[in-house]
């Protein structure tokens, strides 16, 4: 399978028709075909996407729209979203021309995911914290904002030419290669070992989350390893849940 | 002087109001800010343009207007337009990333210009003559042509990423690039020195002036390069008229 073909482009709520039908003559352009919107609102202008869309009016009939941003990056295992911000995200945040190999190693044999946000106000913080890297597109101090399609076509740009470079190679699939969704279900569970194991604060919770969504974000993850940490979450839960139950064993009157 | 202000962005007969306007906030977003229009039509809708360059209204503004190519480009040493065709322009055409370096190195010391075409027929065969450099830039087979805006972002996008590049070093200056201007100069005394030399048949002085053009491309040309080859074309006139003046002198009745 061609890997661009696995390349799903995220839209976060965008604003513009405009730049909906832009996106999709971009993709076409760059050889990906998979859009998915969430949350589109619903006075959108689809005459005027469909006119700037041109020739790539089948990618945006093809699109998908969905609720959330979970939904649609579920199937997913590399999941890069672009933020002008990097702060917490400095360990997995890059150039759009060093996150596109890891995209595209990780296209060869799943799908992934491209994440933009809204035009005034690009993505949330929650939003950036289900991605696995971050990219940070480099421009002009004097006007750093982008039109949102135009950050859409440097980041396939980069993606699109390393696909054809004839040196490129993509990796051999050793083990698969875990998705978002089992991701979230080990990050749960972490969350939930970290509470019951007293580990932090409470207010401290959100950020040893980021944390650890930056750790266990900085390489591949197969399905192995996720098993092997969801396993481990589970195993110091159930010592948490017979601790109580000893504590309260010892507290009942004899 | 930042070599970024030396770059001018040349739209040759631009259709719509609305790809002005993005381009202005592209070049801002890459630090560019030299705008020139060729013969824009009468019908175009400055307050689309204005809308769509956002903060970029200042290059907008600041924008000039000529009526031809060739006054647009005339102080300009490398010149490098945009075709999706290379046929002819084999020897000196070039992906983003290959003329990224030729446009910035000149950029260091003179005036260069991108040269952008028309957003359905692209630039024509005599424009793309007077272009030292030809860029073709990198597109799937299913949908290859871009919209002009980001045709210009990615042209600019690899010129403001080499920019910036620690390890690149804009070369000294030893002897002064010539203008486009000089370089026209030498052309049309080297035509017509093929024309009185009897060089070529009529019908083949096209397409060997087109070769000549590629000669002088490949690299740079000093100043002191185009004096040279414009007097050497001067002398051989010279020659032709001396040759011509002896042929009617033997002509004559004794």
């Amino acid at each position: 399978m061609n890997p661009l073909e696995n390349i799903r482009i995220v839209l976060v709520e965008p604003q513009s028709s405009g730049n909906i039908g832009s996106i999709c003559r971009v993709m076409m352009n760059m050889g990906m075909t998979d859009l998915a919107v969430i949350n589109p609102h619903e006075r959108h202008d689809w005459d005027e996407a469909r006119r700037l869309a041109c020739h790539a009016d089948t990618v945006l009939d093809a699109r998908k729209t969905f609720q959330t941003l979970e939904e649609a990056i579920a199937d997913c295992t590399v999941v890069a979203g672009t933020s002008a911000r990097t702060g917490l995200h400095r360990d997995h945040a890059g150039l759009p021309r060093e996150i596109a190999p890891i995209v595209l190693d990780s296209a060869a044999h799943h799908k992934v995911a491209l994440v933009f946000g809204r035009e005034d106000s690009g993505l949330t913080k929650e939003e950036l914290a289900v991605c696995t890297h971050i990219i940070n597109i480099p421009s002009s101090e004097i006007y750093r904002s982008l039109n949102l399609s135009h950050a859409v076509m440097i980041c396939c740009y980069e993606i699109f030419l390393l696909a054809g470079d004839p040196s490129y190679r993509p990796p051999e699939e050793r083990s698969p290669e875990t998705s978002v969704e089992m991701r979230e279900r080990v990050y749960a569970r972490w969350e939930e070992m970290m509470i019951e194991t007293e580990f932090c604060q409470p207010q401290k919770l959100e950020h040893m989350m980021l944390g650890l969504r930056r750790i266990f974000s900085r390489g591949k993850l197969t399905d192995n390893d996720a098993r092997i940490l969801l396993g481990l979450a589970q195993q110091s839960l159930w010592v948490c849940d017979q601790w109580k139950k000893e504590k309260e064993r010892g507290d009942e009157p004899i």
